[in-house]
C-alpha cells in the first residue's frame, strides 16, 4: 500500500456514524461526571461560603470569553455576588447538554432580587441541521434609576411576551424600539446584566423532539447497514440563515450562550484553581507595585506571599 | 453577612482536600472514557486506513503546541505516516495518566523502522511535591546519512545508557558533547524526530510509589478529620529546581511532554474533526487561489467543495 496510490475515499456516512458514536460517549461521560461530582460541588459551596468575594476573584481571571464583559458598575455589583451554582437540571434521565446558572446576590444598590436563575436548554432542529442553546429572558427587579441595561432587558421581555401571544411575525412597536436601541448602544456601554435577556435560536420543543426522533431513525438505519437518505443541504443552509438571522435581530447580547458554556464547562469546574490563580496574581502585582515604591519593604511582602507558595504543584 | 465583613480564611488543607477529591473524579472519568471509547478507536482506525495521508492532514491543523514543530524534511516524512495510536496502557487497573503513542510508517527514505512507539509514564515525587511524565529515549534506525536529528538522538541514548550504568552524577564525554550540541543547534534546525529523545524529570518508580503512599496516608488523615503535617515547602522548592535543572540540561527537546499531552488529549480524540477542518481549509485556499487566477472556473470549484458543505453542524 503506497502513499501515492489513490484509495477510494471514505463515505460521508461512515464519518457521520463515527462522529455520532463519539458524541454519544461524550453525553454518557457528562452524565457520569454529573453523578460523581454532585456531592463534591455541595461540599465546595460550603467551603466557598467562608471566602469573601470568591466568585468576584474567579471572574477576574476568567477565560477570554469574559474579556471586557464586565463594565465598571457591573464590577461593583459582582462584589455582592455571594454564590454561583451550575446544575444540569435534566439529569439523570434527560439531556446533559441543558444546564442552569443560578446567581445569588447579597443586598445591593441595584436590584431587589436575591437570586437570578437562567436556564439554557439544548435544542436541535431539522431546519438547517443546527443545534443551539435556547433560553427565557429573566426579569430583574431594578431599584429606581438603577437599570444597568438601560431598558434593553425590559424591552426583550416585552417582545418575548408578544411573540408568545402569537405576534412572532409582526413587526410591533416594541420590536422596532428594541432593534433601534440595540443599534444605538455602543458595545462599551453594554452591561453584562443584559446577558439575562438572551433567547437564542427559535427552536421549539416540538421541532427538537422531531429532530431527535429523525436522528435516532438514521442511527438505527446506519446500525442496520441500510442507506440513509441525504438531507437536502442547499435548502437547509437557507433555513439555517433564517433561523439565526431572525433570532439575532432582537438579541442585544448574542455572546451570552458562549459565555454560559464557558461558565458551565470551564469556570464552574475550575473555580478553585482560578481563585488560587487570582490570589497569586494579586500578590505578584503587589510585589511589582512594591518594586516601584520601596525596595526595603520586601520582607513584609514575603510574609504576605506565604499562602500562594503553598499551592500544590503535584 | 455583609460583603465587607472579613470572615476567617478557609484553610489550605480544606482546599487541598477538595482539589484532591476532584482529581480522583477526573481519574475515574478518564478510566471510564477509556473503557467506552476503546472499541470506537479500533473502528476509527479501520476507516482512517482508507483515507490517504489522514494523519498528515490532521497535523496540518494541529493546536499551537505544534506550530513550527515540523521542519521541511519532517513534513515529507509525515506523508509516510500510515497510522497513529494512543493507548492508556496501564488501564484498566493502573494509572490513567500514563500513555503510549505509536507511530506506524510506510517504507520511507529516512529510517528502517516500521513502528516507533514512545511511552510517557506518570510519576510524582515528594521532592518538591512535583509530578511529570517520564519517558525512555527511542532508538531510530536511520538510513545512511539520513539522521534528521543530526546525532542528537543517538547521543541521548548513549547518555541514558551511561546513567543506567550508574554514571548519573559523572560528567562524561558523551554528556559534554550532548550539552554542546544542544547549545549549538538553532531551534529552526531541530527536527521533530528529536521528540523521541525525551526523558523528562528523573523520578524513579520507587520515589513515585513512595509519593503515592504518602498521598494516600494524607488522604486518610484528612478523611478522618485529623491534622495533616505541613510539608517543608522552602526545602521542597529547591529540590524541585534541582530535579528539573538536572533533567533539562541534557534534554534537546523539552517541549516533548506538552506535545505528547496535546496528542493524547486533543489530537487523538478530535482527529476526525481536525481532518474535516483540514479538508475545508484546503478547499477554501483553492477558492482563494482561483480568485487570483480565473473567475470563470468558479463552477468547477463549487462541485469540488461539495464534501465540505456536507459537514454536520448539529
Amino acid at each position: 500500500m503506497s502513499a501515492d496510490e489513490e484509495k477510494p475515499l471514505v463515505s460521508f456516512e461512515q464519518l457521520a456514524e463515527l462522529e455520532d458514536d463519539f458524541e454519544q460517549v461524550d453525553l454518557e461521560l457528562t452524565r457520569y461526571q454529573d453523578k460523581l461530582t454532585k456531592d463534591l460541588y455541595v461540599k465546595r459551596e460550603k467551603i466557598i461560603a467562608n471566602i469573601p468575594h470568591f466568585w468576584n476573584s474567579v471572574f477576574e481571571v476568567a477565560p477570554e470569553e469574559f474579556e471586557h464583559a464586565f463594565k465598571e458598575t457591573d464590577g461593583s455589583l459582582l462584589l455582592s455576588l455571594k454564590n454561583l451554582f451550575v446544575t444540569r437540571f435534566e439529569l439523570p434521565n434527560g439531556d446533559p447538554r441543558s444546564f442552569s446558572i443560578k446567581w445569588e446576590f447579597e443586598e445591593n444598590e441595584f436590584f431587589e432580587d436575591k437570586v437570578l436563575e437562567k436556564k439554557f436548554i439544548y435544542r436541535q432542529s431539522l431546519k438547517g441541521d443546527v443545534s443551539g442553546l435556547v433560553s427565557e429572558p429573566v426579569k430583574i427587579n431594578w431599584k429606581a434609576g438603577k437599570d444597568l441595561t438601560n431598558g434593553l432587558l425590559d424591552l426583550v421581555l416585552k417582545v418575548d411576551a408578544e411573540d408568545k401571544a402569537g405576534k412572532g411575525d409582526e413587526e410591533t412597536d416594541a420590536k422596532k424600539e428594541l432593534k433601534k436601541k440595540i443599534e444605538d448602544t455602543p458595545l462599551g456601554d453594554l452591561s453584562f446584566f443584559t446577558w439575562f435577556a438572551f433567547r437564542g435560536p427559535r427552536i421549539t420543543e416540538e421541532e427538537h423532539k422531531e429532530a431527535l426522533k429523525k436522528e435516532e431513525e438514521k442511527r438505527q438505519l446506519r446500525k442496520a447497514g441500510k442507506p440513509v437518505e441525504d438531507d437536502e443541504m442547499e435548502e437547509d443552509e437557507e433555513d439555517e440563515d433564517d433561523l439565526f438571522d431572525k433570532a439575532y435581530e432582537y438579541e442585544p447580547y448574542p455572546a451570552a450562550d458562549d459565555q454560559a458554556l464557558c461558565i458551565a464547562e470551564d469556570i464552574w469546574p475550575d473555580a478553585i484553581k482560578l481563585y488560587l490563580q487570582a490570589q497569586e496574581d494579586d500578590i505578584l502585582s503587589d510585589f511589582e507595585d512594591l518594586d516601584d515604591e520601596d525596595e526595603d519593604e520586601d520582607m513584609d511582602m514575603a510574609d504576605k506571599a506565604e499562602p500562594a507558595s503553598k499551592k500544590r504543584k503535584a
